[in-house]
This record gives C-alpha cells, sequence and structure tokens, in this order.
C-alpha cells in the first residue's frame, strides 16, 4: 500500500517522540513491502515563530492532500500566561481539528499488566480495565462565540450543541460499543446545561438503532469519581468536548502513565493520529519524553487503513518493550537512562 | 451563643443524614450551653410536589431570616432522563445559591489516616493529603444564559465570568491559603476559553496584596490528573463553577468516600452547609446513608461562629466513631450494619 503522511511534529517533546513513530512506520515498511511517504509541516509555536501563524496556509494544504496526519504536541509556556496574546498555539491545533472536520476524538485506556504497578490506583481497581472515549471535538465551548468587553472585565465563552452534530459522533460511538461490550455511557451534565439536555435527547434517540447497545448516563462530577472508583464499570464513554477533555486526561492514569495513550481523531473525510500528552516543553530535548504514545498513534493510524496486521505488530513491539523495561524514567522501574530514542531503536529492530 | 438554623432536608438521603447532623448540633448546645433553634422549609422534588416550586418564597424567606443554613441534598432521577421537563429539582438549589450570594463553596479534602485503605488510590499517594477547594458557586456555565432553538435542533449555555465575580473568591481564597500551607493554585483551561484568561488575569493581580502565598496554575484537564497522581502538591484550589464541580468530586475519592465530605457555601450574607455527596435516591430510607459529611457540615457551621471548641468536639467524635468502625457499610470493614441512625447516635452520646 502506498501512503502519503502529513507529519506535524508541533512543539515541546512533539518532534523527538513523533521521530520514533516514524522509525516504526519505517519499519513497518519495509517489513510489509508498503510505501509511505512523509511531508514535514509546522504546526504550533513553531510555526508562530516561523510564520507568525500557528496554522500556516502550506500546513492545512499537506494536511488536505495527504492520506493521514500524524501529530506530536502543540503548546508553549510563554503563551500560557499571557492572558493578552492574540495568537496562540493552541489555535493552530483547534483550526486544524475545525477545517478537516475531525469531530471524534477515540482514546483507548487499557490497564498495561506489565505497567499495573505503576498506577497510583490499585491494582484490583484498575485490573482489566479496557475503556474507548469518544470525545466530540470540533464544537461545545472550544469552538462557541468567545466575548471580552471593551474595559476587559467581562469575559465568556458560548457552549453550544446542534443535533447533527451529537448524531454522528453518537452513531460512531455505539458502532464501536457493538464490536465491545455493548455499552455505552453518556457523561453530561443533564441537571444544570440546556447543552446536555440536547445531549441525552438526541443520543436517546440514535440509541434505538442499535438495540444491542445498552445506553446509560452519568453526570460528569459523579463520572469523576466512578473513573477512580471503578473504571472496569465502563465499556464506550460519550461525551462533548470540554468534558471529555478532563476525563481523558484523567483516565490516562489507569494505563499508569500518560505518556502511553495514544487518541485518533477522525471525521467524515480526514483523519490524525496523536499522542494525548502535552508539549511537556520541561522535558524537551533531554531524551526523557515517552515516545510510546506517539508510536502507539502511528499503530492506531495503521488501523484506520486496515492494516490491522501490521498495527498489532507495533504493538507487540511496545508490549516486548514494556516487558523487558526498555522504556523511558516515567515509567520505568528497573533501569533509568534509556532514552527517547533507544526505547524508539528497540521497537524499530524489534519490527 | 442563640443560633436559628434553616434546616433544608431536601431529597433522597437528605432528611436522614440532615437528622443525624441535628441530632449532634442539638447536644453540643447542650453540652455547652448555647441555644439553637431549627427552622425546616422543603426544597427540590419534594418541595416541587408539595407546591409546584423547587424553591418556595417561604423557603428563600426562612433562609434570609435565620443565622445559618443546613442543607441535605437535592436530586431525583424521574426529572433527569427528561430533557423537557420545565422544572427542576436542582433549579431550587441554583436559585438558592444565587438568591443569597452564596459565591464560594469550600471543600475541605482530606485523607483519614483510619480510612486510608479503602481508597482505591495507593496509600503513599494519599497519605498527608489535605486540600481546601474554593469553587465559585454562583457565577460561570451554571448561570449564563441558556438558549434552545425552537426547533429544538440547538441548544447553548454561556459561561460568563466579571472581574468582581473572581476577585472576591480569589480573595477568600488567599486568605485561606495565609493560614495553610500558602499556595494558591488556579485550574483552568486559558489556553482555550476567554473567560479562564480573565480567571488567570485577575488572579495574578488579586495575588499581588499576598505575596507571601505561591501562585500557581494548572489546566484543569492536567489537574484532573495530578489530583490522582500527587494530590499531596497541592494546598489551596481556586476554580470556577464547572470546574469545581468536578475536581472536587472527583477529589472525594482521595477520603475514602464522598460520604465524608463537608462544604461551606458562603457569601456577604449568608452562609450554607451541605454534603457534598447527592440524593442517592437508591440509599433512601434504607439506613445505609453516611451521615459524617452532613455532620461534618455542622461543624463547619459551628467554626463559621467561631464556635471552634464545639466544631473540634465533633470532629473528634467523628474521628472515634471512625476508629471503632461505628459506620456505615460504604467505609466499614469490620461489621456490616451500622446503620445511618446508629452513627449519628453514638456520635450525639459520644458529645
Ligand atoms: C492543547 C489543548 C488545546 C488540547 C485540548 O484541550 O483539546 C489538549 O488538551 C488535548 O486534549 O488535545
Ligand atoms: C446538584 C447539582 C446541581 C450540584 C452542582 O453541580 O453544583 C451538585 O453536583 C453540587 O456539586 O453541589
Amino acid at each position: 500500500m502506498r501512503l502519503n503522511i502529513a507529519v506535524l511534529p508541533g512543539d515541546g517533546i512533539g518532534p523527538e517522540v513523533t521521530n520514533q513513530a516514524i522509525k516504526a512506520l519505517k519499519a513497518i515498511a519495509m517489513e510489509f513491502d508498503h510505501t509511505f511517504t512523509f511531508t514535514y509541516a509546522p504546526v504550533g509555536a513553531i510555526a508562530i515563530d516561523q510564520t507568525g501563524n500557528p496554522l500556516p496556509e502550506e500546513t492545512l494544504d499537506v494536511c488536505e492532500t495527504t492520506d493521514a496526519i500524524l501529530f506530536g504536541a502543540i503548546g508553549d509556556p510563554k503563551y500560557d500566561n499571557d492572558p493578552s496574546a492574540k495568537v496562540r498555539p493552541e489555535q493552530g491545533l483547534l483550526r486544524l481539528r475545525k477545517s478537516l472536520g475531525l469531530y471524534a476524538n477515540i482514546r483507548p485506556v487499557k490497564a498495561y499488566d506489565t505497567l499495573i504497578d505503576k498506577s497510583p490506583l490499585k491494582k484490583h481497581i484498575i485490573k482489566g480495565t479496557d475503556i474507548s472515549i469518544y470525545r466530540e471535538l470540533t464544537g461545545g465551548i472550544y469552538f462557541g462565540k468567545k466575548h471580552l468587553s471593551d474595559d476587559g472585565n467581562v469575559a465568556s465563552d458560548l457552549c453550544e450543541y446542534s443535533r447533527e452534530e451529537i448524531e454522528r459522533i453518537a452513531h460512531l460511538a455505539f458502532k464501536a460499543a457493538q464490536s465491545r461490550k455493548h455499552k455505552v455511557t453518556l457523561v453530561d451534565k443533564a441537571n444544570v446545561l440546556e447543552s446536555s439536555r440536547l445531549w441525552r435527547k438526541v443520543v436517546t434517540e440514535v440509541a434505538t438503532n442499535y438495540k444491542d447497545v445498552e445506553l446509560d448516563f452519568l453526570f460528569v462530577d459523579n463520572a469523576a469519581m466512578q473513573m477512580i472508583l471503578n473504571p472496569k464499570q465502563f465499556d464506550v464513554i460519550l461525551t462533548e468536548n470540554m468534558f471529555g477533555d478532563i476525563i481523558s486526561d484523567e483516565a490516562s492514569v489507569i494505563g499508569g502513565s500518560i505518556g502511553l495513550l495514544a487518541s485518533a481523531s477522525v471525521g467524515d473525510k480526514y483523519a490524525m493520529f496523536e499522542p494525548i500528552h502535552g508539549s511537556f516543553p520541561q522535558a524537551k530535548g533531554k531524551g526523557i519524553a515517552n515516545p510510546i504514545a506517539s508510536i502507539l498513534s502511528a499503530a492506531m493510524l495503521l488501523d484506520h487503513f486496515n492494516l490491522h496486521t501490521e498495527a498489532n505488530l507495533i504493538r507487540i513491539a511496545v508490549e516486548k518493550s514494556l516487558k523487558l523495561h526498555i522504556t523511558t524514567q516515567d515509567i520505568n522501574t528497573k533501569h533509568d537512562n534509556v532514552t527517547t530514542e533507544k526505547v524508539g531503536d528497540f521497537i524499530e529492530d524489534y519490527i
């Protein structure tokens, strides 16, 4: 198979982890006789530095003309504490999601047996956890109208959802549940928010098309608690943009490290694959960033093109590295100085 | 001291847990020669059933003419899955907060040594945790304009904050930090939300008045993760309404059970004290509801009137009950059938 892949390494540790994912993909191409080409493009703080724009036109063009996008990470602390900055790295990511219509962010959360002792949660709580989070990604308070009064003393953000926005991701979530444990949990705040009540109504309607899937509801505050008390109760979690952001980062501790969690952002036309961790600027260039989330994002990319054997080989290589403790320090209990690069090398060689 | 206390038991397990708090308060009054009078008023689903209104005028009157309010819980599942219900129990609580100007919800989170093994989190993670969460309670997306299009296909909620709303609670949080570990962590989503950027700006300004307090910032997704990875890093957490709702429920697992967490909601004129757990309708009338959160809310009420010796006696009685395993089943590892009533009796007798 020929695949033309856009590579957007972004900021902080983005480039170093993405490099390891590319090494894995190149090894797969060699092993299975595929042709993968990689086209690099800037996004985020680095794109602001180069062009003044966190998502330059050319980068968007590259994304629109390739088969899939491999994304690194975005964000730079120099923008975070400057409330008056007009241009910010995150806008690059948000515009990319919106422009490409990547409305569903899919985040698998699994407890790895080899890492189970690394989690702050007790073993019996997390053992066997296998959740797939479907987070809506192009609507809600992220994209609603923002306003700052002229005197700078009143600020607002609008959380808005339409029936269509809810329906399309709901269908994806129910379909996913059909090949899993047949359960969808909608996380919302329907006792307070009008938009949540629309979610509850539309999702209940969509559910009638999937009689083999059980639907239940959880208020987001309770969900944040249940995720720690009893994560095994979940199969597919469906939720809106902001709640999904919070709940999925929280859920990442189940896997032992956020450095392990990959995600796919898909729409009707395009698909992007990215680790859920951020740009982690303090770790940049130190060789301590965990490349596994990025490498597993590459596996999700292969799955997207039905290259399941290839994707699974990557996953087997990753599990092997975990078992042999060839891992970065965030999850390494035996040795201390396995670098980002060395983890990537091992996985490349194994493939 | 004479105190006139409004009692709003509300729905579900609200009445049964509130009863135990009143028993504790009566025992305190007897022991210390105070005169506490209690005026009951309906709120929530029960008030809808009686009057059609989740917050009847008379209830509000009672609250405005008493010295403090003891609140139970609110909510009934018959309203949760009915997106078209025009009147809902939660409106009673939200209107009460708004009408009385209870803008700061203070939620202490502590790991009890006697309960440390009950938590889903590992002992070394939580031991020594002592956090005070300051959640803004009368602004944000809870109270912003709500909208549902005529065809019912588009719904929205506005998250709005003004400088004043942020300033007043920020001052309370910094003052609290001064008599604690001198650290305030602002939880926001300033990389996405305009309202969060205003929070960051205003809180940074307020901080200049408290040079002995360190201020740091955390994005809410990261905060949801840090709360589990390393809760000991926190002293005072300051945050807006919705994020506070999520983060504080999440934090409740640190204490071993949400059935232990009390809260105070204060404004410039009124103060209300309530457990952070909900109405837990499945448990209603079964004698299994944990009354400790409500009893500790009564202790916070006494603190509010500088009756610290009295408040501490309640806390000592609670710790004694925990040590002797005279607790409801949610936190009981030894015996099984200590009822809500029995826990209340023990604490009353001890006092
Ligand atoms: C960087 C930020 C804008 C982004 C988000 O909030 O969506 C990130 O936290 C994520 O989850 O991908
Ligand atoms: C019942 C509900 C409206 C309420 C809230 O979200 O504020 C509750 O969860 C709380 O935290 O007191």
